[in-house]
């Protein structure tokens, strides 16, 4: 879903937050967009590596245009456009909100420059500034901001994950930040700690989002699924055990593989996770503090559908469905996001569990639910609906969280979704198994 | 599943099936292979018009290899292979059973010749016959040559649809049959026959094969689904009900498609469906009897999970569940199969109904389902493991039975599989809603 | 040129061709082209194994709608088009001949049969025959008919280098011709036979095509050329030598390449002339006989431009231009072509040679001349006028004759001209270098 | 040829030149480039438009790396590398000179910073001014230091026709230079001014570089060829002549193209000259200073091989052979190049004319002639030997400047070359005609 524009609809409960708090959280989410752009040059601020990924400074003036088209143009009397050409320079994929620059060419918006955007990003807060001023009880406008600023903090999650896949494009192999602090070096290499089986109990289970706060239209009508009773590990799998997936031939081996899967092996040639290259012998990673050692205690990340499949074949289990990890989720907390500042998935804790462990944080969990709508939904009306509705094909559910989701941005009901071969994303898995 | 070749394994009560019986429905098979290809030359025999069909021959040959390598090979002692050079040309995908021929150059092979197919027939023929000659209880060896019938029906169907794909691409537009016979005219273009939305009450349901009697492994384990009320047509969607939409601007409209859909509209042009073609301001279709017109009132046919989707959207509707799907289909029975000769959809009867029509017979139905494995899905050992398992990603669930499929070959539990983009198959559409 | 249906314009002389020679040499020409097909399935004559060939059927029934369109339509009064549907079918590229099928496809044309393309040679036979009895002086219509046969000739080569590359693709192998003659075995290998240089003085030549009997549009005008002093060997570069430049690993040395070429070796794979496969340590070619051992003293064929340019510089030497080439066959007579029923090259004769040997037939020979237009060559009006002249860009000009050329289609200011990167037709090289 | 390095050999004279005179115009190109680039920011230098293309910096460091490598590296003594992983960064197609970072990629490069390579520029100039100092008669180290300044001249010419696709390809169509001096303003438009037709006698003329001077090694060797008498126009084809085809239907009549010309008419949607578009029926054409209106009397530019080809065709004339093009260009001067500023094709002065005008300058023209070898050609060793011999193949030579080319980097001997469908850089055409 990172890689769109997520939508809204159900915020029954928006209109409970006070303006000064809405204030505060919309303003931090400005800034850190800022402050995430901060350690990069004009020149990684304009590039995209892949279609997929867009540049940094795009990032920064589309979440500045979502809250300009949506917010201030219909609601702030007299406001005027920054300039007349930036929506069809900065609208991703809104049919409705009219024509618009094509994906892969976003990297060769050379102007408006880095510090054009800067300007409109401050004339977009004036504006925003000059509404909240003026805000009584407007319900609708609330809910609309609030989707601004879950919108613009899944583009920081998205700015961090696609600068990762440009600078691995770099033969200097450079580092997003510089790596001196206690975070940059990995971790001595633990043992894998104690992972547990976990038994969940099957039943009638609800599912998807009730009560308040900002949800996604995608995350309702909250409805009733029936599971069977499973098992689920305490941690996710890490890099430790992806080698010996790999040590068994794993990439090599076609009984492990759906048929999709093993055909794009063979084309991409893949050996390894994404960002993985052997030197010497020993196998680093790119990440965003540069080239570092594969951390055996951590989790994998940056693999596709197919391949935490195969893993999943290999070992013998398989992949939880979405509710039966929702459900798992139940008393779930967030762990090692982007308010951490590790900025790489890290190994567990060691120590037993009671419940799973590293469930909203480090990377996102594929499951095996394909990406559809659940019973009854119908997207919104107007622009907003096309956040999440019409990508409801060919895609699969992850749950959960990564290293650089943005702290307030999770919750156990939260779906995420990707096509089954893409792999830039921080995605690992969690094995499941029946009882 | 029929672009495949569909798997086994919990045929548990095949032993039941007496020999003599087994017998007979083993050559009536093979014998229906060879009438269907009766009326082709060995150059129609000889030719795929497009990567995801495959040539006559091919199928003849293909379904012979597969009894020699599964059934003969194995168990016949003594068994000589016909042509030890075959298995390299008519393996379709088993990897577990060699290397193969690729599929997109299936088409080149002239040789060996449709007389040196026929021979390699008659060869395997034999073979099985001096096999069952000597068969005792051996309740595998039932269980594997009911396997090859069923997956020789599966390629009889696609035979069918594979030279409709390749007359369509000849200028000429042959027919398959002569024109002649009452079935092959267009029916008497009735008003859209009465149709009824049928209630179904929700609750818990078992889905999935139980009982006596062949079944593919992806028919099971047999367990339950939690349903909520809904409501079905009786009828299928019809050719009348296709050109509303698009009179409608239904090709044009961006938001009645899902994303993949609309970028697969505008990349391929497509403004009707598979095989429509305008001439002198009507419109016709190409045909197993040639070029004939639009029939308003039989089902349309050879359309995508894409616009099936996006016609239900148009409509106010959705598509069914493939649970939804079996549930409603409990007392359905085989109408417009291919035991009626006629080769294509067909009208419905007239008249109100208190059961949903149409189900087994005229055209597959999309279902909003992804294709994935039931809950202890387990794919069987070895080649056979790799029929339907290794399928299960990005590909969506199609129920009922179509027009060309041979008669014994369906089930209310059968899940027909094919990516969101294919269209030259028998596909339609029945409109589901809430209740 | 062979690839497309080479043009005219002036056969000045055609006029003094008496109408029984003329008809003696069509009807010998129509029957060639029966007599080459008739090895062939009706399969075999259906499919094209790439882009770039035709089935055997397509080309049956396209020198026929040549004559028809061309010949008779327009000059025999009455005459009725055999079937109003196969000008789509059969024209092959003349734009002013109306639309047509598309090229990629003629391998879908599984209908008309071949019987009913025998059908349509006869019907057309029949009226040529008719017209022929009528004729008087027409003078047009004899260089009319001219075209026409040697436009079928080109087609009988080319018919042959497609069902290679047919048979070539078959994991069987077939042979076109069952390998029992004396023919059909390659000759003992005999050490390469002596090679000579041969100087060739400089000075202003005249090139081009003059004087009597027919000739394509593009061999003239005749003009002066100004050559420097060369040499020439007096025999073709042999699979001896091709086989010493892939031990000095010639296919892998970048220095050799232009950089097209190395780019095409790299994607494509080359490490061999097309149709050579390694086999238990040995090299084997697949031959219109079969698969047999490559013969080390025949000439090497099926090469690029870019490998034989690339040899030619490994060997220290250059290609020829096309006008030392003309120059050097001024007394160059006919030698293994179609009419030897060698089907392949053959090895030069032993001894020492005053004139270059091999120049007509054996094998086509690139030289070094992009094809273009002669000084003053100003294409025929109309539908003829595109035989050769839109050909002419990033093409290579091909001089003398193959093995598989038919007696009396041969000049020494034949200009076959490919695309660089072909190796489909028989083609090899000579090499030249300054005096 | 700009696309690549071109290459050096035979500066026979280049020692003639005193070391202070290299000296001078060493640096006063090394600075030029500099001043090129200064109009654009960080991220303009960073991102290239299309695979053809470089980025700005790519050019500022490849330019350097040459200096680097080929004169720096072996005749320092004790020269150190600016950065050892800069050579795989900015090598451009040198096989000889190891691997390189892929052409595709190159603006992925958002490292090295601009700042950076402005400090291997300093660090590189220091090292020529050191060695410079210490330069006696090293003939051998002054043809090598002019080959790069000549190299760094082509690449001047890119940088400019790099950045005008770049902001071809942005939304807010950016102009390169603020359009504020005279001439940024399109001249009032005259009438086309009168055009002769020049004739030329025919006959044996020496053709390729003789004497003093630099030259590329493809230049020669000087050797003669025999011309016809022909005629060329005194002036260049010109947009008012464009419209006339464009309104004559030109790019809709396929009589006029080539074969391969009109396939990419079709396949891309060819009206008009690249950088052309039509806004509110007037057409623009996008330039240095952003987009302009179309000015009739300047010469037509950014036109395809295939595109002057069929203009020729429809005006009934023909390109002139690049030898033609040398023989009428005995007195040609150089006239509208980088020197004047103007930055695109300006209109001929009114005015008959005994010789050709606007031969050294405005665009370059396009000629008949596929590049290939002069006869005796032999590529130099090592490196330097890539620059020009791989190329010559599938190229089309094109002769004179362009508006773009540095003074002093002007040749009549001069072969420019590219790809018969390239069209972003200055290419025009100018009509020839035989006597």
């Amino acid at each position: 879903m990172l890689a769109r524009d997520s939508g809204n609809a159900g915020c029954e409960a928006c209109d409970r937050v006070s303006v000064p708090v809405l204030r505060q959280r919309l303003f931090a989410t400005r800034r850190l967009s800022s402050e995430l752009a901060a350690p990069l040059s004009p020149e990684d601020q304009t590039v995209q590596a892949m279609d997929d990924a867009s540049p940094t400074k795009w990032h920064l003036a589309h979440t500045t245009w979502f809250f300009e088209t949506f917010v201030l143009k219909p609601h702030l009397p007299g406001y005027r456009l920054f300039d007349e050409r930036f929506p069809y320079c900065f609208n991703s994929y809104y049919e409705a909100a009219g024509p618009r620059h094509p994906r892969p060419y976003r990297g060769l918006l050379t102007r408006p420059s880095a510090a054009e955007v800067a300007d409109y990003r401050s004339h977009v807060d004036e504006g925003l500034d000059r509404l909240l001023s003026g805000l009584g009880e407007e319900i609708d406008l609330a809910g609309l901001i609030e989707l601004g600023i879950n919108h613009e903090q899944q583009h920081q999650e998205l700015l961090l994950t696609d600068i990762l896949s440009l600078f691995a494009a770099n033969p200097l192999r450079p580092a997003y930040r510089a790596a001196s602090g206690p975070d940059c070096q990995p971790r001595p290499t633990t043992a894998t700690t104690g992972r547990d089986w976990l038994s969940f109990a099957g039943g009638i289970h609800s599912v998807g989002h009730t009560g308040a706060g900002f949800t996604y239209d995608n995350e309702g009508p909250s409805h009733e699924q029936l599971l069977r009773p499973f098992r689920l590990q305490s941690t996710l799998v890490t890099n430790a055990d992806w080698l010996a997936f790999m040590t068994d031939r794993g990439y090599e081996t076609v009984e492990h593989w759906l048929a999709d899967g093993w055909a794009t092996v063979r084309r991409e040639g893949w050996q390894a996770p994404l960002y993985w290259e052997k030197r010497e012998g020993a196998w680093l990673q790119m990440t965003l503090d540069g080239l570092l050692p594969v951390e055996p205690a951590a989790p994998v990340s940056h693999i596709s559908y197919y391949e935490a499949d195969a893993f999943a074949r290999w070992a013998g289990k398989r992949l939880p469905t979405e509710f039966e990890w929702e459900a798992a989720a139940a008393e779930a907390t967030e762990e090692n996001t982007l308010a951490t500042g590790a900025l790489r998935p890290r190994a567990a804790q060691p120590g037993p569990s009671r419940t799973p462990r590293q469930m909203l944080g480090d990377v996102w969990e594929w499951t095996q639910s394909a990406y559809a709508p659940y019973p009854g939904f119908r997207a919104s009306a107007g622009a907003i609906g096309e956040y999440n509705g019409k990508f409801m094909v060919s895609q699969y559910v992850l749950r959960g969280a990564s290293c650089v989701t943005p702290a307030g941005h999770t919750r156990r009901t939260y779906r995420n979704f990707f096509y089954p071969h893409q792999r830039w994303q921080f995605t690992g898995l969690r094995l499941a198994d029946d009882h």
